[in-house]
């Protein structure tokens, strides 16, 4: 199953259009973490916590995609992918379309504590005579109008996005085209905007086995303690980003690493993905958290390949 | 004032005995944080919790020593300065030594969801018959003897350290030579340990200018956005680095980065540090909060130069 519930609207769709790929040739990066990332930790405020520096890093590092996957298949994990997609969702709405996006759950009890983004489809700005013409916003529909639908895009009037028609409290990106009298937009692809405009959550209750048959990506990476360091493989590794439209790194959990992980489904890592790597040698402590090893990874990433995507 | 409470023993001698420098040649890494790091988190809860991310950062990249630094000429920063400091200290102490060393202060109220550090000085084995020759612990004097003082090292009697006089609670490092009967065990520097053995803490309550004055390093880098691209400046910072037996990482906080924070002080930092360097470029985010800059910057410069200290 397919994690579908309210960001159903923000998956990437399979490709990027030609034009977009001859303009900018921007790459889809893409991060994966287990469901139990969250289980070492007893509290549902500290696992609030850990799921906010999950955010931020992705905010940070501009991921187009995180999906959580189930690492354990002795136990049903639902609960916990449903847990940190919810969270990953919510923290990645704007503040303004959060309350009409997401109902009142228990595990949202203290979203209060999670960081902002800072992003720029997190805009500050709230009032009409901020908005400018051939801006972008995020919005959400609010009510059907005859010539289209009224969107709420954080200001103190719905926009109306002309000769369009969709379900009440669909999110979706638009651009400004008008601001006297009726507020006017446009809706409009996010790989079409300029500016690194949020990842997409999708919680799949599937093994890593089958997430990786199930998805296709143009380079895997695996993080390990155990595994090559990464200086070692930057050369091949390079070669392999520049070729790639689409990039998929993956963690494990500090209580199982990726290699257990993918031995306990009977398969070897190695031959699993395209690279295995550590990116953390030397490390002073027994483990790595994921959100220690994903906020150290994606910056040597980064650092390294940044710029070509 | 320099922040001298339990951690005292903990700080670096002035400089690497020549022995041990031509054994090893283990450079110094320190890193700086600004006092004002914990003002835009209003709850002591998740306070601490920035606080544990830094803490693991320092573990995770085998940090000698943080210093805290006042960054706010306006303000008496002396209760964050002491808030952050405690609870790296109590963080670094091993949990066997925490009710001896530390007073039930206000500040510790969430000490409880600090992330356990998982180094080899805190060893999870708390029974001599665990015990080898040989191996490395973190003790406390328990009380004197006659002939030496009595250390408590985390199992169920406390080991003899001959021919010393140190005073009640009064932390050290031991080296554990005979098992037989009563446990004796010799003291040791720090950095003759061969493994990661911990951060030193120091709450210095003083300007950043004052910071630099007052403490030599052989190389200081600032992180900023507004600076040269950490890859633009990889071939000069290494040749410095490799030269280097001290080096400091500075960070600035994410409503004050470290240009401001020099320039209130009336200074360009660019003239008080070696390098500025931006080790992330292209950030998705307005800010990067100093826990999320230093595990960036620290897995950046650990793959570049990890190897070399």
């Amino acid at each position: 199953m397919i994690f579908r519930s309210l960001v159903q609207t923000k998956q990437f769709s399979s490709g990027l259009c030609r034009e977009h790929e001859t303009r900018m040739a921007r790459k889809k990066l893409a991060v994966a973490v287990p469901a139990s990332m969250i289980s070492d930790t007893p509290h549902l405020r500290e696992k609030t916590s850990k799921i906010g520096i999950i955010g931020r890093a992705l905010a940070i590092f501009r991921v187009d995609e995180i999906i959580v996957y189930a690492d354990d298949p002795k136990v049903n994990q639902i609960q916990e992918l449903d847990f940190i997609a919810t969270l990953l969702s919510y923290m990645e709405t704007p503040q303004y379309l959060r309350k009409r996006l997401f109902e009142l759950k228990p595990e949202l009890q203290y979203a209060g504590i999670l960081p902002p983004l800072r992003t720029p489809h997190h805009p500050l700005q709230g009032r009409i005579r901020d908005l400018t013409v051939g801006e972008y916003r995020e919005g959400a529909v609010v009510s059907k109008a005859k010539n289209g639908v009224l969107v709420d895009i954080g200001v103190e009037q719905p926009a109306l996005v002309p000769d369009t028609q969709l379900a009440l409290n669909r999110r979706l990106s638009v651009k400004i085209t008008q601001l006297d009298g009726q507020i006017e937009a446009q809706t409009i692809n996010k790989q079409d905007i300029p500016q690194y405009w949020g990842y997409s959550v999708s919680a799949e209750n599937h093994s890593l086995v089958t997430l990786l048959k199930r998805r296709q990506f143009d380079l895997t990476i695996g993080t390990s303690k155990f595994a090559t360091r990464f200086q070692d493989a930057v050369q091949r590794l390079g070669e392999r980003w520049r070729k790639a439209d689409s990039i998929l790194v993956l963690f494990g959990a500090p209580s199982r690493g990726l290699h257990e992980i993918a031995k306990g489904e009977g398969v070897n890592l190695n031959f699993l993905v395209d690279f295995v790597l550590n990116t953390v040698p030397g490390q002073g402590t027994e483990t790595v958290r994921t959100e220690e090893a994903m906020l150290a990874s994606l910056a040597v990433l980064n650092i390294h390949f940044g710029s070509l995507n």
